[in-house]
């Protein structure tokens, strides 16, 4: 199978049946999140697993009652760090000389992003981490796709709310997107068999010259 | 191959070689691009095509004069909706009842999301259209890898320089993202050899209950 069928494979289930993901296909998906490039490598945000019943049960009105919050076999939430800091971005810039070892190259490309982003303010640090997430989210969804694993991505919910149930300002997060990731339930999914729909190639690309 | 042994081939390569890439591998990956899920299925974005050599010098010192914006095949740019109006939302759901036939919930979900959207301001809903563009942008970062081309993720450059350049903001357009698409240059690459870093699993994930 190519990305291309996987693609064409793959919708937005707006019903799952509560069946559960085997372990290893769990595992598999999340070693492609991990495996997502970010910017500069720094993978600013964490990624939370949800699969006990009354924690998604607590998280349902927070995403406005959408039914596949509470029927996934996974909940996958992604939060960025609220921040650039210099404590954060030098735990990374300390890891990579642990693996690769010393370079003066990766040294002064520390200097320079940590000048870089301490500039800016929280809010526009945040816009570019939350950019981030999308990268891994993404992964995500292909991953499931590839092994036949149902996968709605929720952006419908209230951030604010679910940051203060997980605590995430205390970590210095801020969610961004969510995947509900399980098996469509055929008979209650209105958006099983509809046709696709994207803009024509016309409409999308423009070759610039 | 699969998604996890495509990530784990991949890398954004620092030094490309200005050897073009075959069309139809051009067509590929712009299908998958194409066919990327966004929020309400807006596709809230264009993407632009530059193979020529004059319009990538020009691009060039945009971009802080990194090499691979010269010295690659194609450079592909991601611009999302400024903004969401009332225009361009009523596009696309004229265009989805065009393609599945008139339906009354997907009327209903015009009104409301049209009601929603136009209560924000235009930089709320940039945020949101900007994040947009990072799916289809890491669905080609994929197709390539999936192709074994190279691939590099551009968001150092000056968006605000860029748009102008090409007119972006008339077209009701900002730039957020590009990819330098190409094959190495395995002698000038300095990062082609290097291990590649990410955060183990015990940092990255937790599981929430």
């Amino acid at each position: 199978m190519s990305l291309l069928e996987d693609s064409q494979w793959r919708y937005a289930s707006k019903a799952l049946n509560g069946k559960k993901i085997p372990q290893n296909q769990i595992d598999y998906i999340l070693e492609c999140i991990r495996l997502a490039p970010t910017s500069s490598g720094l993978q600013p945000f964490k990624v939370f697993i949800v699969k006990d019943q009354e924690l998604k049960d607590k998280i349902l009105p927070i995403a406005f009652d959408q039914s596949f919050v509470r029927d996934c076999s996974h909940l996958i939430i992604f939060a960025a760090w609220a921040n650039y800091t210099e404590k954060n971005m030098n735990e990374y810039f300390d890891y990579v000389h642990s693996v690769r070892g010393f370079s003066e190259r990766w040294e002064n490309y520390r200097k320079r992003l940590i000048a870089t982003y301490t500039a800016k303010s929280p809010e526009e640090n945040f816009v570019h981490t939350a950019r981030q997430t999308y990268i891994p989210f993404t992964y995500a969804l292909m991953a499931a796709a590839e092994q036949r694993i149902d996968s709605t991505p929720i952006e419908g919910f209230d951030p604010d709310a679910l940051d203060k149930l997980l605590n995430f300002h205390e970590k210095g997060l801020r969610s961004t997107t969510m995947i509900a990731l399980g098996y469509r339930d055929e008979k209650e999914d209105w958006n099983a068999g509809m046709k696709k729909v994207r803009k024509s190639k016309e409409d999308l690309f423009e070759e610039l010259d």
